[in-house]
């Protein structure tokens, strides 16, 4: 079995079906991976219930959503992230660097613990893939407004084999 | 004439003048194009009116813009990306990959439709350069303010030939 | 000696020390830099004090800071992104190219010049490596929170040789 599925298993983590878009919204015009080389470019991803679904709860952190629930949050982003990444490239070992992740977070006025929530991804990498791939360059930072008032929505790149 | 060139004209769309900056802004300490090697980084461009100013409507969507201005003003920084690769490139079917678009939307309090309107610059890209080359990730994402309260700022990359 | 520490030097410029994290903050689960062949990704970087103490004032532009003040925060953020290079890379030279910088300003609801302030991190890199090393594709864009209410958050990528 792939290792880093192997992982995924032994933590009780389950990647999410596709996302379920909302009624009466178009098909998209853009990809959830973009891939050219050696080099993926993930889209903003959000966080998913197993089904596929906006996972709940909805809203801002430090208004709907404490410290806690915010980080389950990202690292429910992680997992919809690896989703893409199985769907495309069939297997995740096939990852071999993590480059970069930009994480941002739905604050209401007064939030800056955005570092704190966005360690729910940065620590799930580290974890599945060991520092020496997954670790990765990232900025944590505060937005107005995030689609549909989820809670987190991150974006990323990846290195991959040849 | 060129492919892209002769799609626009079709759609009645026009490249718009290089940016004409506020009165008493100094010069600019970056480019709006960064090339290396077949990688183009793509800075922040604004929505402008043909003639190089910035375009009418200012303000934040879901406050002095509807959903559908927002969408138009996507479209028009789409134009204006355009416009910049075209001054450096010569030829807008050199770009053999557009990679990734970082949609910013100037967000009044409780705006959370930014991925409609950053529609609008991906359905233009799918428009004009068909999908194996148009798509692209994404990110479509509320800031608290951009620069001279403009509705929309995106920046992007993207892959040319060699 | 170096010539861009030699320029430093000669500016009178301090790079910092390395950041001291605020008292029971964890061990990061992210690199400053990544490195992936001659490419480095520069994870978001804060205004630094030379002893690696976040930097004086915090706040947010158009509340608890001028213009002025934040055009040196982001100065800041350009000399803590250097001190990080030097400590991976051993020579500042090294750099043969900026490419990308994204620059995200701590905004107090109505502050929109969000360009005045990133200036201070363009035009430090402009006179440090000149205009073919250091100009740079750059968005300068406003957030509603950014962690610890740190005025100016800043990622950059940059080549360096191989």
């Amino acid at each position: 079995m792939a290792k880093i599925e192997a992982k995924l298993k032994k933590l009780g983590l389950v990647l999410p079906a596709q996302l379920q878009t909302p009624p009466g919204m178009k098909a998209l015009p853009f990809s959830f991976l973009r891939i050219t080389g050696k080099h993926v470019y993930i889209s903003g991803h959000v966080p998913q219930a197993p089904d596929g679904a906006f996972a709940q709860p909805i809203g801002k952190l430090g208004k709907e959503l404490t410290v806690e629930q915010g980080y389950e949050a990202a690292k429910l982003v992680g997992l919809s992230m690896l989703a893409s990444l199985k769907r495309e490239l069939g297997d995740l070992d096939r990852v071999t660097k993590w480059l970069k992740v930009f994480g941002m977070v739905n604050c209401a006025p007064g939030f800056t613990k955005t570092p704190h929530v966005i360690n729910g991804i940065s620590e799930l990498l580290v974890e599945l893939y060991g520092p020496e791939v997954g670790l990765h360059a990232r900025s944590a930072v505060g937005m107005a407004e995030l689609p549909f008032n989820i809670p987190v929505e991150i974006e990323a790149e990846v290195e991959i084999d040849g």
